[in-house]
């Protein structure tokens, strides 16, 4: 039934699309001369990068991108991609961020088939694009982002189209908001662990909610400073740029992602929020470039990719590091749960407040339902901390879907929820926590064993620096837990005495059976690669 | 041209209508045991309150209310109407929350022009309503707040509907989003200074957006404690109810809002943050209540509805509390503007800092655009703190429209720009400041007097109290500035002592030809009637 409310219609003042370009010129205004990024001697306000990316976006106009064009980045965290996060959607084009460690073949592959109008390049990445490039039969143009002092300065000699030439465009004219808020803003591919990377897309709407939502969360205070080590091509660096955009925040590139780097990063710029990998906070862990006294206010730390260690997260608390645990997935842009910090929790030895934290928690301010689903069964696990179902999503941050695979879009998001494929556990306190990839499970005369609880009591051993868990085949009982262990340096245990160890905390069906100890292969991004090791199980037996 | 972007649809998964409805079962689930509202002796937490607020939800619908039905409250801030903000939306139905210090007459215009199904009324509010019925020909049912130890306990005796009949009802079931996310959600009528009130009306995304904006702008750390002061029949209390859901903050309902009440609900709840008009400001910065010691950390008050004078801010900065200033108007959902302090004021002295701290200042982040127009013109005024111009505004968060009034809401929202009414000027540091409502700007020899810039300048005397500040005819300018005061009690200054400091700090067309010493006629709102005054200076004459 139509109602007198019905009849008042959306206009140009009181509807405007949702999109992250809102940000950055909002942020021209009010945060004007505050810095926004800092590299090496560089420093940037918010109004000179505002100019800055009109002028780039002008640039790309020029080049044609328009509406729905694919425009791919191969570069590291640096200010000219953090540029391009903003740049591109202000021309309708489409940011493809690529995985810098991939290797030639998949890069073309994502060139390819993401139907890349343009490729923009950092010099020192641009060896291995154009080895890409050779493989394609039609292959994009290019324009390199040449390093300052870098050698490859050849290319402005030889003609060849540079970031500058962007630079030098005249700035992007009109409304350059995209018509509708549902419109593609990125593509970003998968590590495509099982099978070819899988083109995940972003629309504008899930990424001004991320940004939006990320603050409501991580709450942080003023102007924050960040540092920049998650890469940008994870997730858009995890919203973190349009975050920052909302808030006038200060963007600190390190000169690497070296603990020694990052320390002094962290001093010199006054940083106080960064996001990384559990991989890097525990090399900042045990770095010796520590400062001795723990940071005060502590430093706000985001993690995700992997549950953090117990052992980890208790030694970032003692270095002053306040780690908020997040989880997500490419396809959620990112994080779309957090492990908020219960006030009942300060009362609790370190030990067990580490494990609470180790959780992934509950679903963030932008994000509709987190549940933890026996699909079987079609209903939610019962929150009793052991029985395992699948994390399923609503969201307005869940992704438009697969780039050309209508078939994976569809399987993905089945019955009205994103399907993560993480096998989960929820707490009586109805904190979630991720027990394993549904394909790592190890199933152990008919009782699930989930991979990563066993890594996380091997993590607590003081002799293991790296621990990854996989099922072997097992005559008796089906599958049995086999650990793989790298040991710290000088380190002496043995088998036996891992064994004992795990024997001492872990129920009998959980204990490994048997220990390797070696180098565990990773993906380009520091991912514990498991179906490596699942071959090398099968061709011990 | 449709591309494969285009392809990827809207589904259950991806795409979530946007309301505030959603903060308050994440709240549950995240912030379950933790306090949400806080009044006398009682205290419930979020899961509580989302329990509550769904059987009151299952009751109205039991009483008929569905999409579209209006359903109005009389009331009050009590809990009742913070679950009322949850309960009334999740049917489908718009929450009418009437200013409670209106006439039996207008609170009767406003429920019969907004179609109400249904009117909830605390039990001291049930006398004015009973009259205000007594005037319709059809009056909707009733049913009663019964204040705990209230003699209205007849109404539960006389067998009429009360709230916690509502409680009584099972929960609401089902899917209680709207359907889409421009679903009218509440309806607040406007003071109507300027003839009848007008009935504005709020959308979901809006009520989302604005109090996930006002997260990013306000910055509160943890979980905030609110002194709940700014009533929720303004504006809905400027969203602040539903930004707490998305905080689990805790809603504190003083005694009364006295100062004395209000600096003991503060000290006994630990309140952190506060939104209150500048009048309750000044009762507190003049009250001998106040604790010796000033705030620390510092109290966060949000403040808005007229520019607070320089002199009540500098004394709120002694007292320890923090004044985030911002504006914005009934059409807006509350602010849309703040005065987001700049590192470099806190190097000025206190009376500069105030001075920028009375601007209206900038949009907040979930505003597209804020800006200064001279409409004869068509374009922005310049950035030199002299040119006036009207204040124009592009947001989610401006209102759908006028309730049944077409011809007022196509005027407002003429060529892309809600359009305010306001005068303001805007500084070279980007900051808008208000002259004046476009009517109550006084033209003196053809030069624009901010009635608000001279009476900045009264509320600095000592003497004075409260001023306001009018055209008055004048036979040689046209107009000239006459000054209305109030002195404190025992203050001796006359007129030509008050002359005589306004030709000290003012331009001449700016100072006052006359003052004139006598009670300021104000609204039930507090706010200062202009239209009386003018009234009486026509009657000198």
């Amino acid at each position: 039934m139509k109602t007198h409310f019905d009849a008042l219609a959306r206009t140009a003042a009181n509807h405007v699309p949702l999109s992250p370009i809102s940000f950055l010129d909002r942020a021209a205004d009010v945060h004007r001369d505050t810095t926004a990024v800092v590299t090496g001697q560089t420093r940037r306000s918010w109004s000179e990068v505002r100019d800055r990316v009109r002028c780039v976006a002008g640039g790309l106009v020029v080049a044609g991108i328009s509406d729905g064009d694919t425009v791919t980045v191969l570069a590291p965290n640096i200010p000219e991609l953090f540029e391009l996060h903003f740049a591109v959607p202000m021309t309708g084009g489409v940011l493809s961020t690529v995985n810098t460690r991939l290797e030639a073949e998949t890069i073309a592959y994502i060139i390819d088939h993401s139907d890349s109008r343009l490729v923009i390049v950092s010099s020192d990445l641009r060896p291995v694009l154009e080895k890409a490039l050779s493989l394609l039969d039609s292959p994009p143009p290019v324009i390199e982002i040449v390093a300052p002092n870098s050698k490859s300065a050849q290319s402005c000699e030889a003609g060849g189209k540079v970031y500058s030439d962007l630079l030098a465009a005249a700035p992007i004219e009109g409304n350059y908001l995209p018509a509708d808020e549902w419109q593609a803003i990125t593509l970003n591919y998968t590590s495509g662990t099982s099978g070819r990377p899988k083109g995940v897309v972003y629309h504008h709407r899930g990424a001004y909610l991320m940004a939006l939502g990320t603050v409501a969360a991580w709450q942080p205070a003023g102007r924050p400073v960040y540092l920049s080590v998650v890469p940008m091509f994870h997730c858009n660096g995890w919203g973190h740029p349009w975050m920052l955009a909302i808030l006038g925040g200060k963007m600190v590139f390190p000169a690497s992602n070296a603990p020694e780097h990052l320390f002094a990063a962290i001093a010199a710029e006054g940083v106080t929020h960064f996001g990384a990998a559990p991989v890097i906070l525990q090399m900042l862990a045990e770095s010796d470039a520590a400062p001795s006294a723990p940071f005060d206010p502590p430093l706000q730390a985001m993690t995700a990719g992997a549950p953090p260690p117990p052992a980890v997260l208790e030694r970032m608390a003692a270095l002053g590091m306040d780690v908020m645990h997040v989880y997500g997935l490419t396809e959620t842009y990112g994080h779309i749960s957090q492990c908020l910090p219960q006030d009942s929790w300060a009362a609790l030895p370190p030990a067990e407040q580490a494990e609470h934290r180790a959780c992934q928690g509950v679903a963030l301010p932008m994000v509709e339902e987190l549940a933890v689903i026996n699909r079987a069964a079609g209903r939610p696990t019962p929150r009793d901390g052991e029985t395992q179902g699948e994390v399923a999503i609503r969201a307005n941050t869940v992704m438009k879907g697969y780039y050309k695979d209508p078939a994976a879009t569809a399987e993905a998001m089945k019955d009205g929820y994103f399907w993560s494929g993480d096998a989960a556990v929820v707490h009586p306190n109805g904190y979630m926590q991720i027990r394993d990839r549904l394909k790592d499970v190890i199933i152990s005369g008919g009782e699930n064993v989930s991979s990563v609880e066993v890594e996380a009591l091997l993590y607590r051993h003081p002799d293991i620096r790296t621990a990854a868990v996989v099922a072997r085949p097992d005559p008796k009982w089906g599958e049995s837990p086999c650990a793989f262990v790298e040991l710290r340096e000088g380190a002496i245990a043995d088998e036996a005495a891992i064994l004992a160890f795990c024997r001492e905390h872990l129920a009998g069906f959980k204990t490994p059976k048997s220990v390797i100890f070696r180098e565990i292969p990773k993906t380009s991004t520091g991912k514990i690669q498991k179906f490596q090791l699942r071959k090398l199980v099968k061709e011990l037996d």
